[in-house]
């Protein structure tokens, strides 16, 4: 088995001219996505994987930039050639979501009805708003039936609304480290951290950019406390505990004692330097409003009727941002519609952060389902 | 058995002009602390009780302000006439710690040096200091020997370390959900809240009295991240779940959809309204840094070979912010000292926030514990 590399990639962009209707009641007339393709759509054109990316993430899943250091994609360590998700066999999309700060439209953009910045006026966005988003350009790839939509936390979501609404264009849906609405403790801090960007004084109001600032400030307080959330309490205390930065106590309240501080400080920096209030803002609403049972009464079985395809659903068990009891309450909803579902919960110590590291036993399991996806589509070719 | 309120109390004050040696190495020459008292010291002055207070409170534990609505002291359940903390029989002590902003001397005081307002020049307190300075309002009422110093959570700090520098002066600890020191965890989220603080505009390096301005936005952001972690995932889910505020989704980022976010922002406006900026860095420091191990090597056991009083440890289930495993650490250190210890984890769904509440379990442990105090001194009364 060869754990190639993907090697140098190249972002495209897809243009929309026909108006795409959003969940608000708003609609954006014309958009731009951005997105990565990797591997080879086969013949058969049944060999196709949409991965879909959380907050801060984007399309570019995989491979390099040529002559960017460090550029490696965001789930390097999962797809390649030989790689769990094995682009030697499966044609891998990333698409960059509406409202996003890495190249698709989004609140950075123009908006083209005022010839204006669109800040704080970019329309609200949610996961459905953005499946359907995908769902076109999968359709302009010529793709009629996708072998997996793929995500894990915000990305499950958007995986697991793939399953509900498009439920003839996926065989598989892989939704890892995610759950069927946030909880009012995910949804507190979710509103702490809009708060101190709303909040911080360069904001203006959503409007910024024509100020020529920034909201520092916040973004770096709203990473800080994101921070917190995705690493478990435990690594935490393996990783930093009490260490001290100095042998001696500074006794200030203001400079950096322990090792946690520099470490929460120097991810809220860099953050703040790359990444889009507005961005922010839009992403953290669209985790908020997520809750495909709401227009069910609440019913998660019944709100599952309408999916097809077959699951593999993941947690990690020090996840307490997305506790394996709400992956839990996704499988329990499958199994009352009698469908096909995979569930596995990995004893692993990092959090809702696991998601994106390569534990052997997470990524031995999505080697297996993939290579069963792979049987199924590599017999069924002539 | 009768409830009875205490009824109008008064703060008193005490005033104090023997320099105060701090741990960082400075010293506050002259200071005053703020204090409040409720029922009779007896004859043998030997049934007087300290309360300490956490982050947010303060001396005022009991009992109500003379024309003041609603001004009940903030552990006013459990102590009063015929309560747990029965003061027909104990003399109860509440003192103002050094640093706040509820009248002992703070950062919002002048500087006696200076003739300026402290602000962010204010010394950095710790527990240890706290203790030292309550030791001398405590002398001064003229009672050698307290029958017991109780605290939750900061407050439980507290009352160890009067156990491990003190120990002739008390004889019995009772420490309510608290720790031997901050996990990396809770060391992050102060330094989230300190951050929010020190970043707004309005901070203006602690110095914004002279400006006439309170870095609001800083505190609202603090306290509401102070909030989540106060309360378990389970009773925020049972009290506010995904209530909406309307029956309607309204697609903002910035306007209150959820009930939990209206929640949150009303504790953290109304905390900006009252509390100090300065005050808050200092207390969350204080936190910080108690770590009574860390003079021996980090070993706790060996910490508490000073400590000779008698122990009551409590806990609650779902408090994850000083979890039951943090007060078993203290249970453990106490038996391998073969000191008296009572412990009791008590199953309640409330969270940190429990240790204020009147769970009748948590009450009761608390009234029988402290009716076996009140029967060794009766016995000894002449």
């Amino acid at each position: 088995m060869t754990l190639g590399q993907i090697g140098v990639v190249r972002p495209q962009r897809m243009r929309f001219t026909t108006p795409l209707p959003l969940r608000s009641g708003a609609q954006l007339a014309q958009y731009e996505l951005v997105f990565e393709t990797y591997g080879q759509l086969n013949a058969r054109r049944d060999n196709a994987v949409l991965v879909c990316h959380a907050l801060n993430a984007s399309h570019h899943l995989a491979g390099t930039y040529e002559g960017e250091d460090k550029s490696e994609g965001w789930w390097d360590n999962l797809i390649g050639p030989g790689k769990p998700l094995d682009t030697d066999k499966f044609f891998v999309i990333g698409i960059n979501n509406l409202g996003s700060c890495f190249g698709s439209t989004g609140p950075m953009h123009v908006n083209p009805e005022t010839g204006r910045i669109y800040g704080a006026d970019f329309p609200v966005v949610t996961v459905q708003d953005w499946v359907d988003a995908q769902a076109r350009v999968v359709e302009a790839l010529g793709i009629t039936q996708l072998a997996a939509v793929l995500g894990g936390s915000l990305g499950g979501m958007q995986a697991l609304d793939w399953s509900l609404r498009y439920p003839d264009r996926l065989r598989h849906c892989i939704a890892i480290a995610t759950a069927p609405s946030l909880s009012a403790q995910n949804i507190a801090f979710n509103e702490v951290a809009r708060r101190a960007i709303i909040t911080d004084p360069d904001f203006h109001g959503g409007h910024f950019y024509a100020q020529g600032v920034v909201p520092k400030r916040g973004l770096r307080v709203a990473r800080m406390i994101g921070h917190i959330t995705y690493l478990s309490d435990d690594v935490m205390e393996q990783k930093f505990g009490r260490q001290m930065r100095a042998a001696e106590l500074g006794y200030s309240t203001q400079d950096i004692e322990f090792q946690i501080e520099s470490y929460l400080r120097h991810q809220g920096d860099k953050f703040s330097n790359y990444f889009d209030a507005n961005t922010y803002l839009l992403i953290t609403r669209a985790l908020d409003y997520f809750d495909p049972a709401r227009e069910h009464g609440g019913d998660l079985s019944r709100t599952f009727a309408s999916a097809t395809c077959k699951f593999l659903l993941t947690s990690f068990s020090t996840d307490w941002r997305f506790s394996p009891a709400r992956s839990r309450e996704i499988v329990k909803a499958l199994l009352d519609n009698k469908l096909d579902v995979s569930y596995a919960e990995i004893d692993a110590p990092h959090g809702h952060d696991a998601f994106l590291l390569d534990d052997p036993r997470y990524h031995g399991l999505l080697r297996a389902y993939f290579e069963r996806i792979a049987q199924a589509f590599e017999e069924a070719a002539p």
